[in-house]
């Protein structure tokens, strides 16, 4: 008991030093001048080198080596410590330092690739991205699988192999239903005009409050992407305002909600401690897209939020919620995976799935990533991309050495058809509350089922328990088939 | 220079921690979720942890025995590293946790008991604080000079003696210019009415940048007390709205944005260093009140305020702007130091400098503290302390510990005496400049002469070089003789 007791007040100032980084990435990424770049890297970088000497301690070794749990909350902690850090000693500190180092700078030559639609400037720095992450992937895995062990970090549990066949189990009916939707001759009316970006924000601090969001513990900003960032009572997330796209602005809301209720909804015994997380990225989106789209553009919600937005803007062009309802809903053609509809979205994540299990795997090579992407896009999206950066320089991830990350969106939103399923058939009244404002219901079950656990569970475990079933991607295919072909009367 | 180089890198990251630290204060301060305070205590409390180790690291010791100074910079480097060293290794741990716990709690009991009107309640706390301070004071001091080894935390090199000395010379002056002005038979009429929060703000951004602070390295926030945090390129600055005393937002705004300008004006090359900072608090007070006072308060500043506030808020009352001039500079009787006009505040901080120099020196019991206080305003103030809260018990300071601060005010206000002449002497223009709203010569000549250095040399001789002259009190009463005799027709 001694040992365990060290160990986890050792482990609780780490985390709560761990938190203090999130609230400087908060900080950096909202309100701090602009002029305050380079000290903040400077401090970031000092409070990470103060958080790698401590998750490298011998110490945690010696105390795991002694440490005996007396119950499942402490056998789920010290399973959490003991993954976190054999995988950290594994990685060497120079390998580690290279790349910080190297993603740093590499996002910076995306970003600029980007805006000049220079693949070639992006991609010899990718290269070295890839094999450092290789490398770090081989230090890690124990089979050889290096983006499992990749995955691992994001997705504890998940294999490349599982969620390969998963998605493909996706694939063809996303891209049949695709096709059908963009196909139909009732397309929904999309929105026009401008809107007001102060009724946005006091309306979009409606609909966090209406998902239960707490302010008491969280604040609303903005930034130039919507995020969500702390744990326990510190749970901040921020939305952005756009005057021609009010929706861009709701719907993040209600994502970031969704992220920041977990982290609100877990017990608060758990808090600055391994638990006090959400046990996965895949988990994570299951909360954040079942409150976007299950619950935020379901029928009922929307008919509530056309009436806020009508108080708010006057008429708009929209003659009511039925004609609101569809075109919340709206599918429309479109080369940005941030900006895809719930049709279209995961056959975008798909894409990067194969392509980076195929970089990690070794099986293709960085000068071969711009065809590879074109000809898969072509394939699913019937379309094909016009300029790099509405194709393989969109995303951020990959300069920052994200791989492995992008399947937990699709396996969130996976998860979260399982769980809307459960919900449904378990809780009643869900619809006439949404149509009122108000998500409840919903989401006082998601927090019992889901939120309040936090890591004590292993992910699929957490939605196994939850819906009495294993996950499957049947009820996520089942609730677009149906939603989408009501909408367009397939 | 092995160990010089050394020993700057390992103190350039516990600059970048403890600038860190600073972050999550002003974060506290101004836009945390109510309920994250527990949370937040815990993420401070583990980064002081961090501080601490770092600050009391026996290679420091072993770097300041090999580092070899090659020019008068890194001599001003090792001289702070080194003085704050032996201090911290000096104080025992138990002791610092010891002070750390009471003094959180102290404050909680000294609110309570100030709301409360309630002596007795506090004193058995503030007794035990007293007692600690003293307990570290004789760890710090070689000559058994406790209050003078708590002093120079604040203001290294000061001793309570010369203070005294100072202070005596002060005192019979101020009371006798008060007597004067408060029997004068013409006083300023005060403001009345209302004025409108957000015209108070952007006129507060407005003074700000008059004052030459750099939004670009700082941003301007509201909470209860206005302060100023950070150093570099990161230096904010927070004011409070009050509708019915707009002065308090626009000279709170003024006197932190003088703080504030120090901190930016320091020559960039000390940043992340111990010369990055200001080198004390008496000067640092000595830039925040010849900003707010000799500067902000200036006939020819008010004017061109006179015209912003009529722009902003209409006619609001007063006739012109002489009579605005006089106004801005009214005397009247007040109990709180906080509150207190040019005329009054040194008498105030006087008081605190004498009974705190008798607590720590043990000639003053706790008991007998608020007697002392009531007879020592009664005689420099001419009126009775009504209550507790306009007595003993308005200020926060000695709850927390803080014994030899107070005096760094005054010391402050007598510095900014000494540079205030030196600049007129100097520098052309300034009157015409300030009533165009722009302080800019006043500010550039401070910025040479004082801010840029930093901590390069010792507060004294900062003055000193800066003045062409020891520092005395004769130029601030000089200047509030003439100011408030002229005002008042004395």
């Amino acid at each position: 008991m001694a040992a365990y007791d060290a160990l986890m007040a050792f482990q609780r100032q780490t985390e709560a030093l761990a938190s203090i980084a999130g609230r400087l990435g908060w900080d950096q990424e909202t309100i701090m001048p602009r002029g305050a770049a380079e000290q903040r890297a400077e401090e970031i970088a000092a409070l990470e080198d103060v958080l790698h000497a401590r998750r490298t301690d011998p110490r945690i070794g010696e105390w795991l080596a002694k440490a005996e749990a007396q119950d499942p909350v402490a056998e789920a902690q010290l399973r959490h410590i003991r993954r976190s850090y054999e995988r950290t000693v594994k990685i060497p500190a120079r390998l580690a330092t290279e790349l910080a180092r190297l993603t740093s700078r590499a996002q910076g030559i995306w970003a600029e690739a980007r805006a000049n639609e220079d693949v070639a400037a992006f991609l010899p720095v990718l290269r070295q991205v890839v094999d450092l992450r290789r490398e770090e992937a081989a230090c890690l895995a124990t089979d050889g699988a290096l983006y499992d062990a990749l995955l691992d970090d994001y997705e504890p549990g998940a294999t490349g192999e599982e969620l390969s066949a998963l998605f493909g189990r996706l694939r063809p009916r996303l891209v049949a239903l695709r096709e059908a939707v963009l196909g139909a001759d009732n397309p929904p009316a999309p929105l026009s005009g401008t809107y007001d970006g102060a009724t946005q924000t006091r309306i979009a601090r409606e609909l966090a409050l209406a998902f239960g969001y707490d302010l008491n513990r969280g604040r609303i900003d903005t930034s130039v992407h919507p995020f969500s960032s702390g744990s326990g009572s510190d749970v901040r997330i921020t939305t952005r305002i756009s005057e021609r796209d009010p929706f861009n602005c709701f719907y993040s809301t209600i994502h970031e909600t969704g992220h920041a209720a977990y982290e609100q909804g877990i017990d608060p015994a758990y808090a600055m401690t391994p638990l006090g997380q959400g046990v996965s990225m895949g988990v994570h989106e299951s909360q954040s897209r079942i409150y976007e789209n299950q619950l935020g553009r379901s029928r009922a919600f929307t008919g509530w939020l056309f009436g806020r937005m009508t108080d708010g803007f006057g008429a708009f062009g929209i003659a009511d919620a039925e004609a609101f309802y569809r075109s919340v809903n709206r599918v429309s053609p479109s080369y940005i995976r941030t900006e895809a509809d719930e049709v279209q979205y995961n056959l975008h994540v798909l894409l990067r799935f194969d392509l980076e299990r195929d970089l990690i795997g070794g099986t293709l090579d960085v000068a071969d990533l711009e065809e590879a992407w074109n000809t898969r896009f072509a394939a699913d999206f019937g379309v094909a991309v016009d300029k790099p950066s509405n194709g393989v320089l969109q995303d951020v991830h990959w300069s920052v050495g994200l791989f492995g990350y992008f399947p937990t969106y699709t396996l969130g939103n996976v998860y979260a058809g399982c769980l809307y399923k459960a919900l449904r058939a378990e809780v009643d009244g869900i619809d006439a509350a949404l149509a009122e404002g108000d998500a409840g219901p919903a989401v006082a079950w998601l927090r019992d089922k889901v939120q309040r656990h936090g890591g004590l569970m292993e992910p699929r475990e957490v939605i196994t328990q939850a819906t009495g079933t294993a996950p499957s991607e049947a009820p996520l295919l089942d609730h677009l088939d149906a939603k989408f072909g009501e909408i367009y009367v397939l």
